[in-house]
């Protein structure tokens, strides 16, 4: 799935799948004996759960690559082998989480099973991005001129990257907020300097997480205190943001670093709906695709 | 589900289930395309795969946090977070094991999913105490009056602080039999410092892990020899048990410490019983749950 | 499943079941509700991936014990005990990996439930033997008389055991093309010093993983790079091969050492394939056995 290449009308016709999912909350079951196979060669939880839970609505069974993958890759097995030899056990997907120095896309053209990106590195996670919008469209209707921020380590955002794709698509404004450390290299975003403005300017504000496991040691140029101090949210600074803004994070969060406790009991904070919404998403296009509408 | 407040009246409901389950072994399956989140933050087999069996029996999907949920964990979420998180994409039961450290209960207040304990550090592990009582009322029946002796880390253990949150409800006489420093703080117990006469006086004589594991260092005050000669169970201090009284553990055990292996061939034994029982008392707890009926 | 006394017919049912489930690729799900335990005391990715989807299939929820089982064999319970308490919850099969040490036939004796040997040490492997020679069948027909050339580390090999145990029952001739150190203790075996002239003879070429993880450390007195010259499979080599002879290995592949990457183009190749057989045999095995036929 190259969200470069998914049309507006597509991503409406998950969408509304989704929708349906989420009003019924009672899907038939279909594909029962099939499987699908989910192999994280980097580390994931929700993701795979999510993932795992649409597959066992659509009755899927979930093949896991996980901790699971290590024993293969220990005896000197490639990425590539590895998901050449899943293939030819014809599940009737493969859900792939890697980094970037693998080439996905290349080996996407290798197979004939539907391969899916489920985070690739900083390059991207479609399937994250959709569920952002779906929740954001469930609260602002049409995305057509809205302004969402970005608010964090937005260079090594495999999130952001997608959003960005998507952008274009969905005629959305964006902006970022953050270190110069964390700027991606991107010259059509809108950039704030203070993070009080980017509040009063926002529509969404979707903070990211400072993902301090991927930084080079050396690179830690600022603390997270620092981080804190000058781009975290909190109920103060909140004040500057619409009434009817929304609070996104696609998690895990670091409590006290993009944001604080208190903000998750904002009532305009969306982060446990993008999770539930994630589900919908993900069993929608799962679905869609095994009816051959995608 | 907290035991101290499950009416005796509701226990024999589940063991009546339980029974024709176990009775029938074949049951319909209801939930085809539902999930069950089993999040193991300590480590388990048996638990996990019992549930888990428990869980395919009724059609649930399991979906499993073990190995895994180190990966979110690393990233630096919390246990709340991550079972909220779980929680969000609603599964049917939220089955969680975790530390002493952690706000079990505190958490379940706040969501609406119902949460089973499946071992929370030495506080209680409710599913197992239930899964020995049913195996003891199959042999017993009515235990009323009945007289059950623990003997092994007492204070440590989690099956023996939910055991005592069940004698006042159940009737029944309990003793102890271990080391000073095995000992509880529960003033009610009976205490015998002679294994040999402790023996004589039991109905079911419950046999607990030595969780040197769990224990301090320097706390080793007396070595895994002493233990065996003082407080292991071999067939000639079985001679001193009554002929219809009953051998048990909740697992894993170590051989040679609390018991010797001839014991598991001893006709009283009930060890593997126990762990054939526990996935039919899981079962019918959840299809209670399931069906508004607990 | 002990193959030297599996009759040739029951191969053959298992063949053309396999075949069955082949050419339809959609069978139905029978036996939903119902678990197979997979047991993994010793890593492994596509054996437990195969059985897994076999599973699947067939409607059976799989238990595994992988990385997972660590936690109780750390807790010490010993491998006899844990397979003890899995088969007491009393899945339709346990499917077991372990090392040579354990009395794997010897535990098979003492329970009800089919054990099904998925890798024991350097004893055996035989679904992975039965899913080589479904594949060779489906090209070659009948193998009576037909040469199998084992090329690669065949004494530490339990697939290589597993089609010594075969070769009697399907009337196959054997040969060996390797390093000394690698050499079985097995006279029937027709020995080839040169690799040139083996691979002339054969009909089949079954490529074996050099198992550098098996190796005592000292015991490595020739380099990769000297095997890789000496008996590596490379475009040059396989022009003495017949045009209708097969190249296989049971994986997971070291490139550049067993074959070249080049050769996994070959037509002759039958490596994917292998895989994918080895869910249709897996399954075959499982569901006859559930029938009672085998």
């Amino acid at each position: 799935m190259d969200l470069k290449s998914l049309p507006f009308q597509q991503i409406q016709t998950i969408f509304s799948e989704a929708q349906k999912i989420k009003s019924n909350k009672n899907s038939t079951i279909s594909f029962s004996g099939e499987t699908i196979a989910l192999l994280f060669f980097e580390a994931s939880t929700r993701t795979r759960l999510s993932f795992e839970t649409a597959a066992f609505r659509l009755g899927l069974g979930p093949l896991l690559l996980d901790g699971g993958v290590k024993s293969s890759l220990e005896k000197g097995e490639s990425i590539e082998d590895s998901i050449l030899n899943v293939a030819a056990m014809h599940p009737r997907f493969l859900v792939v989480r890697c980094g970037d120095s693998f080439d996905l896309s290349g080996l996407a053209k290798k197979i004939q099973i539907p391969l899916i990106n489920a985070g690739w590195g900083v390059k991207g996670h479609p399937t994250q991005a959709l569920l952002d919008i779906f929740t954001m469209q469930e609260s602002l209707g049409d995305l057509s001129g809205k302004k969402i921020l970005f608010v964090g380590d937005i260079r090594h955002s495999r999130v952001a990257a997608s959003h960005f794709e998507l952008a274009d698509v969905l005629k959305t404004q964006m902006a970022v907020c953050c270190p110069p450390e964390f700027l991606p290299e991107n010259n059509k975003l809108k950039i704030f300097e203070n993070l009080n403005e980017a509040l009063a300017w926002a529509d969404v504000v979707m903070t990211l997480r400072c993902q301090f496991e991927r930084h080079q040691s050396g690179f830690k140029i600022f603390s997270a205190q620092d981080y804190r101090k000058n781009y975290g949210l909190n109920q103060t600074r909140l004040q500057k943001l619409h009434a009817k803004a929304l609070i996104m994070h696609p998690g895990p969060i670091n409590h006290g670093i993009e944001l604080e406790s208190e903000v998750l009991q904002d009532s305009r904070c969306r982060v446990l709906e993008q999770v539930s919404n994630g589900v919908y998403v993900r069993q929608a296009t799962l679905r869609l695709m095994l009816e051959g509408k995608l």
